[in-house]
């Protein structure tokens, strides 16, 4: 596999690699090192499908070793199918073509695929192997890596799910080229949070470097996607169960939670919904005094050229955020905790210490 | 606790006490001790809930601290709602009273709530605590201890689930006053297993005393749970995640839920359809030539005292049980594997290392 990297994700007890490169989607032998048993099931959606994709990872998979038996299952796009429903589908197909405990599944596609698809394999008889095969900026910087799977619940996303971590993350930049711009710059939102919770340098990088990204540089891509990696590697590795400080991983994500469930899963995509989710931190932030005005300016201004919302849908209420936010995962005890940025550029805090005040500003500020 | 026994389950990197005792229900020390943050939900089901034992152990978790906030949820009974819809029923309940991660599940009932709500909780914000107080034979002598949660699917029994642990379990062996008989006489089929497996003593204590079992005496059904949870907290504590030795305590279990699966979920009870597939087991054994005659024919004897099943219902067929069997758990690479009983009383293996034709053999013998 020339010009792959390769990131660790190791997590004491165990470890796995982060695959970033280009052909690696068809090139049989990184994907089929991680595959045991006998059969494998190949998990995707009908978009995925319907480009190719599915049958160049089937062919992959069997070009090389005629004995595996590979089956597959094609479920609905979009978040809005993230839920128990079509995860059942998921069983179903593995008991119908009787996949037993030594399966592997494989995630081929963006998040949803492959949080539903890693949920499917911590469950299906109490836990299969899977691999990840992202093919959206999204699920290749965030959610294919760390082995938080599940689906949405009607009244809170993410509620229902797993800690599982995958045999392997394979990343090839290549399937990016099939990917919408709406869904690419959602994506790149993600990559902007890296910057901000912890990589000062790499936010002033894409600050630098975003119109490139946009324009699809692949060498710039390659760079956003693995830099990236590298940051949620380091995070995961110290904190598998967000126990601490893997909760700032999801900086925007509870303002960002609140509008996709409040607007319906699949409205606004989840990056989206971030964007708009990190223009609110940052703002409560300076509110509380905790970051320069010119923060905020900055933040604003990258995910205003990255395209991605930095105001809140007219939809939503202040009631809506608060009722919303209430469940989130992060709260304890009652209390809600958010992810706050705090200090210089690079830096931020996880807490449920705020002024309360600072915080109705916020949502009265951002709600229309 | 005054005349509480308590049996460890020692998992290595942690443990937890199994209570075993007489008033235990209505003792709030020993169940608030295991229930950890500021909040629980204490899942049943209807029947249960009637019968009082809800309002009990919602009146013990708050006598003493009526800062806890304790929720309910109340199930349909029956192995028939043991399946995703209603186990979204829990998540629901959770959400809508707003429970965050640090809650505590606690499942009342028999197998069906424990195996249910150990799920939810695996499951929940990507797990939360819980407890198991069991309320049946069947629960008390093996689905509340070991860990094994999940739920059925259409296509297979317990085919999505988890292995996640419990804080406890608390054992009132007064719960089983009102456990009706049939119910109870398939907890007993159960515990009839530790003998054939591995507790030659035991199948014999239990040939001298089934009668006075049968009568509800107290301390000698006390004596066959604690027994009983000795052999399966040893078995656990070799073999948590069945990699091995724990798949012997499946002992009639592969015929048994291809029974439960082909009949429709809860048509026979659990122990009932474990009761025939004991029996099965036992003569495709001695076929093999494994075992004595005298063996099978004191297993059935026993069995036959429980008065639980000794035979296969009439609507299952051989094609049947081929189809139900190649889906389950313990197959691998396609092999079906069985816990058949080979040797003196009290040994037994898992296999798939066995002549054919004497499964065919003692399907034909046992179909009508």
């Amino acid at each position: 596999m020339d010009g792959v990297d390769v990131v660790n994700v190791d997590l004491g007890d165990r470890s796995y690699p982060i695959y970033v490169g280009t052909g690696l989607l068809d090139d049989g032998d990184a994907l089929r090192a991680h595959v045991a048993g006998s059969t494998a099931l190949v998990v995707t959606n009908e978009t995925i499908a319907g480009l190719g994709y599915l049958d160049r990872t089937v062919k992959a998979l069997t070009a090389k070793d005629s004995k595996l038996r590979v089956e597959t299952v094609v479920l609905p796009d979009g978040e809005e199918h993230k839920n128990l429903e079509v995860l059942n589908a998921v069983y179903t197909r593995a008991l119908e073509t009787r996949l037993d405990r030594g399966t592997t599944f494989v995630a081929l596609g963006g998040g949803v695929i492959g949080d539903m698809t890693g949920y499917a394999a911590a469950s299906y008889q109490r836990g299969v192997k899977f691999v990840q095969i992202p093919t959206t900026v999204m699920a290749m910087v965030d959610s294919s890596v760390g082995g938080k799977t599940g689906v949405n619940h009607a009244l809170g996303k993410n509620m229902i799910g797993a800690f599982y971590q995958p045999e392997c993350v394979l990343i090839d930049i290549d399937s990016l080229k099939t990917l919408p711009d709406r869904e690419f710059a959602s994506g790149i939102a993600e990559v902007v949070k890296y910057g901000l919770i912890r990589d000062g340098p790499f936010f002033e990088w894409l600050e630098a470097n975003v119109d490139k990204l946009l324009a699809r540089d692949t060498q710039a891509i390659a760079y956003a996607v693995e830099r990236s990696c590298v940051n949620k590697a380091e995070v995961v590795a110290a904190d598998e169960r967000e126990g601490g400080v893997r909760a700032t991983l999801n900086l925007g994500h509870t303002f960002g939670h609140a509008i996709e469930t409040g607007l319906g899963y699949g409205e606004w995509l989840h990056g989206e919904a971030v964007s708009a989710g990190m223009c609110m931190a940052a703002d409560m932030s300076l509110r509380l005094g905790w970051i320069d005005a010119s923060l905020k300016e900055r933040t604003i201004a990258l995910l205003n050229k990255c395209k991605t919302p930095i105001d809140v849908p007219e939809k939503m209420t202040v009631q809506m955020f608060m009722d919303l936010m209430a469940v989130d995962k992060k709260a304890a005890n009652g209390k809600l905790r958010l992810i706050l940025l705090k200090g210089e550029l690079g830096e931020c805090v996880f807490t449920g210490d705020f002024d309360q005040s600072k915080l109705q500003e916020t949502l009265d500020a951002y709600v229309k």
